[in-house]
C-alpha cells in the first residue's frame, strides 16, 4: 500500500505537502528553499506550458530568451522596482575563480534586462508593438518556503510588451488577464476572480497591477497570475524611445504578465481530496489508467490481450497508461492512481472480458457512484466524452465552492467573521488606511478589486464613508 | 536594404557573427559573455527541442526539473569532475541580504544535484532503469566567448540515467548517440561522425565519452552533442545503491547526454552562404515566405487577394509567412528573407495572377537556377515536396563537403597539411603522448575515434608504431 496522507480536514497544510510528496509531483532539494519538480509534476507543467503558449502566440507574442544574470546597476536604475526586490536577491560575486568588479543578480524577474534590450531594438513606430514572452527560471530569496507555492527558485513565463500608445498597453494588460482567466477556468478548471490590485498590493514597478484570484480548498486566496501596466516607468529608466509617424521621439508604454509553477499549487488545493490529487483531464499527464485484474497466468494473458485491444481502440489522441505490473495488487493500484489524481480508471477483469465490457471509475466521484460498466465497442466514443464531463464537473464544483464562500458583509463585525473563513466581497472607501487596519485586525488583504463592479454604491465596510469600489478581501497564500 | 554581411571567404569568423546579428538570431547581452536569443533564433531552438524531445520520450526518458543552485560541497564530492570545472564556476555568496554559510554554485551541469536525488529515489531494482532529461540553462565562466558557440550562460538538455547493469548503461550511451546522429542528419541536415572521445578529450567525470562531430564551412570541427558512460563514478560518490533481486546492495551504472544551443552555431556554419543563413526546412521557423509584387493600389489588392488564396491552399501544416509590408520593395524583401535563410520563397506579381501561376525560388540555389514557375493548382502538392527536396539536397551537399575534406594521410607530412584545412582520418597508436605532440605541432586534436573502424590495420601517423585504431584529427571550435 502507498503511504497514507493526512486527511484534508485534519491538517490542510500537511495534507498539501503529503499529496505532493506521495503523488511524486515534487521533492525537497538539498538546497535551502529549492525543490525538484519530479517527472509527474513536470509533465503537468509541460501541459500547462502548451496550453498557455498556444494562447500567447495567438495574441501575436513570440518567445525569446534573456540572460539569467543582471548587472546590479540595472536593478538600481528603476528605484521603485528595487525597493520591492532588494531583500529577495541572490548575488553572484565570483566568476571564473575571481571576484567580479560588479556583482551580478540572479534574475528575480527580467524587466530590467529585457528593457535594456528593448531600448536597442526599438527605433521606430514600425518596431511596435513588440510582444515577447520568456519561459525561464527565476530566483527570489524567500524566508518561508512551501513546495510550489513559494520556493527560492521557480519556473514561470514572463511576457514583456512595448506599445506606441497608453491605451494599447492597457488593452494588452486586460487581454492577457483574460488569457489567464480563460486558461485557468477552461484548462485547469480553477475558477477565478479577475481584478485590479490595490496600490498597496501592486507590483512596485507598475502603474497598475491586475491578477486572477482563486479560492483554495481551505477558503484562502491564491494569486494565480498577474498582468501589469508598467506605464512609462521602465521606458524612462532605460530610455526606450521611438520615432513616431511625425518623426518625433516618444517613450513607449509597457506591460508585463506572468504565471508560475505556483499555479500547480492551486490545482492541487482546488481539486484534491482525502484520497490525494484530482487532476483536470485537459492538463492531466495521464488521462486514463487501465488496471487489469487477474488470478493466475492464464487469466492474466487473457485480460492483458483485451487491455491491449482497448488501448488500441482508444487511439493516440488520449494520454493512456496501462498498469500491468505483477508485483502490485489491483487494490494497491486503485489507491496509487487515485492518489496521483488520474481522472478516469478503466478496470478490466476476467468477467468483463467474458461480457465484452469494462468498468469506468471516475476520480471525481469516489466509490460505487462513480463506476459505470461500458460495452467495449462504445469505449472509443465514451471515454473522451466522460473526460470532458469530468472537466466540466470539476469546474462547476469549484465555482459553487467559490460562490458559496464569497459573501457580501453588511456590517464590520460580519466582515470579520467572513474573512476568517472565506472571501468577503465588500465596499471599500479606497483609502490605504482602512486597508491596513483591516489587515492588522484580520490578516485579510485586498486580493483584487474585481473588474465586475456591478454591485452598486455602498459604504466602506471599515470606516462607513461612501465607498469608491467593491473589493475582495481574504487571507491569502 | 539590409546591412551587408562580410563574404564567408573573406572573413569566416566575422561572416558568422554578421549573419547572427543581421538575421536577428541573437544579440550581445549587456552581461559579459552572455547573449540574448532573439525570437527568430528562439523559434529555431523550439523546433530543435521538439524534434529531440519526441525522440527522447520514444526511448522512455521523461522530463523533470532540478535546482539551479548546487551546494559547493557537492561539486567537491566527485573530485575528477571538479577538476574539469573549477575555473569555470559562477558562485553565489549572498542571498536575502546576507552572506551564505555555504556558497552556492550556479550549475555548470547537473550530475551532482541530480545524483543526490537519485540516491533518494532509487531503492530497488524495480526503480531501474531511471531515465530523466532536463531542459535548462547552465553557466560556465568562459574566457573567450562567441555567440551560440561559447557563451557564459547557455541553454541545453541534459539526460541522466541509472541502470542495473554496466551493459545496459553502455547500450543507453550508444542509443542516445544514435538519437543525436539521427536528429542532426535528418532534422538539421548536418552530417556527423559518431565516435568515442580519447582519454584526454573525455568528460572528466566519465569512464568513456562519445560525441557526434560535424564539419563547419571553414572545415573546422564542432562537437555537436555528447553521450557519456559515467560507470559507477557518481554512484559511489553519492551512494546510489539498490537492492537487486537477490536482496543484495548494488551500485547503479549511469550515463549522461546533452545537446546545447551551440548546435545552432553548427546549423549556421554548415549551411550558410554569402547571402546569409540557410535553414533546413524541418527546423526552419518560417518554411515558406510569400512576397507579393505590385505597383499601385489596384494591383496590390489584386495580388494580395491571390496571396491570401495561396496561403489558404497551403494549409496549416506548413509554417508560412506573408510579407505584405508596403514600406519595403520586393528586392529588399528578397534579400531580407534570403539572409534569414527561409528555404523557399513564393513570388506573386500581377503577371503571375493573370497566368494563374507563382514563382518558387529555392534558397539553396540562388539566382535563376533555383526559380520555377508553378501553376497555382499544383502548389499545395509541390511546396511540401520541394521543401523535402531542399532538406535532402542540403544534407547531400554537406555530406559531400565532409567527405571531400576528410582525407586519410599516408605520411606525417601529409597529415600536417590535411589537418591545416580539413579532417584527417588517421591511424593512431593510442598513446596520449602522440596525441599531445600532434596538438602542439598542428593545433589539431582527436575529435573522436569513429564507431566505424573498418579501415583495417596501419601504423600511427605520428610515431609509426602499430596503430590501435583510426581517429579523426582536426582543429575544432
Amino acid at each position: 500500500m502507498p503511504e497514507k496522507i493526512v486527511p484534508r480536514s485534519k491538517d490542510y497544510s500537511r495534507w498539501y505537502t503529503d499529496v505532493i510528496l506521495q503523488a511524486e509531483l515534487a521533492d525537497y532539494a538539498p538546497v535551502r528553499g529549492c525543490m525538484v519538480i519530479r517527472p509527474y509534476g513536470y509533465a503537468l507543467w509541460e501541459n500547462i506550458q502548451q496550453a498557455l503558449d498556444r494562447r500567447f502566440k495567438q495574441t501575436g507574442a513570440v518567445n525569446a530568451y534573456f540572460p539569467l544574470f543582471i548587472p546590479q546597476s540595472y536593478i538600481q536604475r528603476e528605484s521603485e522596482h528595487l525597493e520591492g526586490f532588494s531583500p529577495e536577491l541572490a548575488v553572484v560575486t565570483h566568476g571564473g575563480g575571481k571576484k567580479l568588479e560588479e556583482p551580478l543578480i540572479v534574475r528575480p524577474t527580467s524587466e530590467t534586462i529585457i528593457n535594456a534590450m528593448f531600448a536597442r531594438w526599438i527605433q521606430s513606430y514600425r518596431d511596435l508593438p513588440l510582444m515577447i514572452n520568456q519561459w525561464c527560471n527565476v530566483v527570489r530569496w524567500e524566508m518561508r518556503t512551501r513546495l510550489f507555492l513559494r520556493t527560492t527558485e521557480f519556473l514561470w513565463q514572463e511576457g514583456h510588451t512595448a506599445h506606441a500608445a497608453a491605451e494599447e498597453a492597457q488593452e494588452e494588460v486586460l487581454r492577457m488577464l483574460e488569457v489567464y482567466r480563460d486558461f485557468s477556468e477552461n484548462e485547469a478548471a480553477v475558477p477565478v476572480i479577475p481584478g485590479r490590485k490595490s496600490e498597496k498590493e501592486k507590483f512596485a514597478g507598475a502603474v497598475a497591477s491586475y491578477s486572477i484570484e482563486a479560492m483554495m480548498g481551505d477558503k484562502r486566496a491564491l494569486q494565480a497570475a498577474t498582468s501589469h501596466n508598467l506605464g512609462q516607468n521602465f521606458a524612462r529608466a532605460f530610455s526606450i524611445q521611438y520615432l513616431d509617424r511625425n518623426n518625433e521621439l516618444q517613450y513607449v508604454w509597457q506591460t508585463s504578465w506572468g504565471l508560475s509553477t505556483r499555479f500547480i499549487g492551486a490545482i492541487i488545493m482546488v481539486h484534491g481530496d482525502d484520497q490525494g490529487l484530482i487532476l483536470p483531464p485537459r492538463l492531466a499527464p495521464i488521462q486514463t489508467v487501465m488496471v487489469p485484474i487477474w488470478r493466475g497466468e492464464e487469466q492474466r494473458q487473457q485480460v492483458m490481450a483485451t487491455v491491449e485491444r482497448v488501448r488500441q481502440a482508444l487511439g493516440d489522441g488520449l494520454r493512456v497508461e496501462v498498469d500491468g505490473r505483477e508485483e502490485y495488487t489491483p487494490g494497491w493500484k486503485f489507491n496509487h492512481w487515485e492518489m496521483k489524481g488520474v481522472p478516469l480508471r478503466i478496470e478490466i477483469g476476467p468477467r468483463d472480458v467474458e461480457r465484452g465490457q469494462v468498468v469506468l471509475a471516475r476520480r471525481d466521484r469516489p466509490g460505487r457512484e462513480g463506476k459505470t460498466p461500458v460495452p467495449m465497442g462504445e469505449l472509443a466514443h465514451r471515454v473522451p466524452v466522460l473526460l470532458e464531463e469530468i472537466q466540466a464537473s470539476l469546474l462547476t464544483r469549484a465555482r459553487d465552492f467559490l460562490e458559496q464562500n464569497t459573501v457580501q458583509p453588511t456590517s464590520h463585525e460580519q466582515f470579520k467573521a467572513i474573512v476568517a473563513e472565506g472571501f468577503a466581497r465588500a465596499h471599500w472607501c479606497g483609502d490605504g488606511g482602512c486597508e491596513a487596519q483591516i489587515q492588522e485586525e484580520t490578516q485579510a488583504t485586498i486580493r483584487c478589486i474585481p473588474l465586475d463592479q456591478t454591485r452598486g454604491p455602498g459604504r466602506c465596510i471599515r470606516c462607513g464613508k461612501p465607498a469608491k469600489e467593491v473589493a475582495i478581501f481574504a487571507r491569502a497564500y
